[in-house]
């Protein structure tokens, strides 16, 4: 009886050390960011990601997310990783095969780093703001346009909202909504479940229903030499000739849209938010409502000089208020030190010199998706509703 | 003098051996399916792809477009292939470092073959009607829906017609199109181009407007064991449940489409094909145009057995003929001989039962997305017509 009872409570610690000290197949899910039926990736109850891949002739498998990995060659030359507890949200990743870094076919691709790359869904537990749910939905259109700027067929991504098909005398403010360096016109749809978001904030009437329009953020005018891809230009730039002279007519010819300043947003990400900055303080006539996420600072030296920035626009602070109805800033507090520094900095500029404006602070996320979905899901609630 | 002419013939020849016995890069363009800015793949004049991988560490390096190539190691580790002239059109292809199968990350990428493939786009002269053209364009729009069979969300993708959003009070027939074993609803409108198709063919008036459904062809009742991706089911699948029951119901009542039989058309390729038969043959008071690309078989032993095949539909030709407007089967000369003696005998074995039918021929093309192409654009026209 003693001899059970030691030998059970042997089970039960080696089972402690299965079930705790290593992760296993049990505990964990392949992640939903995988192509349909693919058994790997997966991720752990705790946040660890395991990783797999076979490659019997390789002399050196690892993994890229975040930093590099190590992975380590088992039985029949498969290779295996199971990482730290990851942040939630969406992580770009790769293999490097032999020094050679790829895509792993059994993820989605996710147009990042100017490449098709692989990505990991990491599940974030207490929300459900990106979760598809039994709300009406909208839907994410394809459309072409002629750019007369660039003189070539574009490729915009259009969000109409549930009601865009059912209503169909009613007409809706517009969002353009803008990707970051190295990604696309995909990204908002694909990484950032931007329909989702807004499927599920109109459904609670958080939001006011709205056109989203994401175009690609690269433009070349015709006849002029490529610009290098994600490469910020300076001054005005085709990719701002394109969004007035090309993208926001086709649109409000092409959609029910209301077409004043006071129904026409404009935010993105990193680079977009640059570019949203640069194009939106240009063109006031056009945008009442601004925002930058994870980018939106373009100032000169140390801090905000408003007589030289932005055309001296915010020199005049009363005025500039009463004409931005909204500039909103957002970050995450895990992003690299000079981004945040950027865009903290920024905000305190803005305060000090009285521009009206709303700063966001993303929880314990970095340079990555799920700060800019969790700015979108706090920005969209707030546009064209400020009289 | 003459040492001078010697030379000028010499490098005139040495010339010509660069020009024509050895593609260069002067005589090719990046694949008009590489991401943005990829310089390779490249594609030469006369239709070589030309490849490259920066691999200074693997051991082996492949190149696997239809067969396997071993690419060549150069200086600073970089590895190319130059292929012979290739039939044009688009084909999958992967790199295989060390044994391990990857995809290009200068490629887009395409899902087929069960993961996110790359993909080479080889034009071909002389056909304008899958090219980009200033005439009024459609859009393909993503789609969400609940299916009570699977009690899950499924994204379904429709195309559009140009007209659709202006004319707002115009109802449309609606053609149901499946991709095929390892791909998935993405299919038609990325490989297939299915909007630059449509929308070509409606602007010269060679077909009417329609809607394009495109549903992904994988379906597991809720509570059921999953399938393995690719094989073909037997008996009345889940999808046919999901297509009838919940598709059909949701295109219906969320887009504007005439919802008679003599209205609706489901035509598929290759697995698409098999299912499009299975499920119009079982549900004629549904369908009145069927097409079957690369795949519309599913008959026993060596022939159409009328009598037994197809729930006897066939046994009253005349009856049959009356009922369905269109039966249409294609294949491409160059597909594996067990799928062209398939099709090509299908098409026999419906001549000698005296049932109706359209047979097309793709010339020089093989079980890939040229022939699908080159198969809606001739079914598409048929469509929506035959009284």
């Amino acid at each position: 009886m003693k001899g059970k009872m030691l030998t059970a409570i042997m089970l039960f610690f080696v089972f402690c050390t299965i079930g705790f000290g290593q992760p296993n197949l049990a505990d964990s899910q392949p992640a939903t960011s995988n192509v349909r039926a693919a058994r790997y990736p997966r991720v752990t109850s705790d946040l660890r990601a395991m990783f797999q891949v076979k490659a019997p002739d390789a002399v050196k498998v690892q993994l890229q997310l975040g930093k590099v990995f190590d992975m380590i060659k088992g039985e029949n030359g498969i290779w295996t990783i199971t990482t730290e507890p990851l942040v939630p949200g969406f992580h770009y990743y790769f293999f490097i095969i032999d020094g050679v870094t790829v895509s792993d076919p059994a993820s989605e691709s996710f147009f990042g780093w100017g490449k098709m790359s692989s990505g990991i869904e990491v599940p974030e537990q207490g929300v459900s703001y990106y979760t598809l749910k039994n709300v009406p939905h909208g839907d994410v259109r394809q459309k072409w346009y002629f750019s007369e700027v660039t003189k070539a067929w574009r490729r915009c991504f259009v969000y109409c909202p549930p009601d865009y098909n059912l209503n169909l005398s009613k007409k809706y403010p517009v969002l353009y909504l803008q990707h970051g360096s190295g990604e696309d016109e995909r990204g908002w749809s694909v990484q950032g479940k931007v329909d989702i978001i807004l499927d599920n904030l109109i459904s609670e009437g958080k939001a006011v229903p709205m056109i989203i329009v994401m175009d690609q953020g690269y433009a070349t005018k015709a006849g002029a030499p490529a610009p290098v891809p994600g490469q910020q230009q300076s001054g005005p730039s085709a990719f701002e000739e394109v969004v007035i002279k090309d993208l926001i007519p086709f649109i409000d010819s092409n959609l029910r849209t209301i077409s004043d300043r006071e129904h026409r947003a404009m935010a993105g990400l990193s680079m977009g938010g640059m570019q949203t900055m640069q194009i939106t303080m240009a063109n006031l006539d056009k945008f009442a409502y601004i925002g930058g996420f994870s980018g939106a600072g373009r100032f000169s030296g140390s801090g905000l000089d408003v007589n030289k920035d932005f055309n001296g626009l915010m020199a005049d602070a009363a005025a500039f208020n009463k004409k931005v109805k909204l500039l909103w800033i957002g970050i995450g507090t895990a992003e690299p030190q000079n981004m945040y520094k950027a865009v903290n900095g920024f905000h305190l500029s803005l305060s000090a010199a009285g521009i009206k404006h709303v700063y966001y602070e993303s929880p314990g996320t970095d340079h990555e998706w799920l700060t800019w979905r969790r700015s979108l899901n706090e920005f969209a609630p707030l546009l064209f509703r400020i009289p």
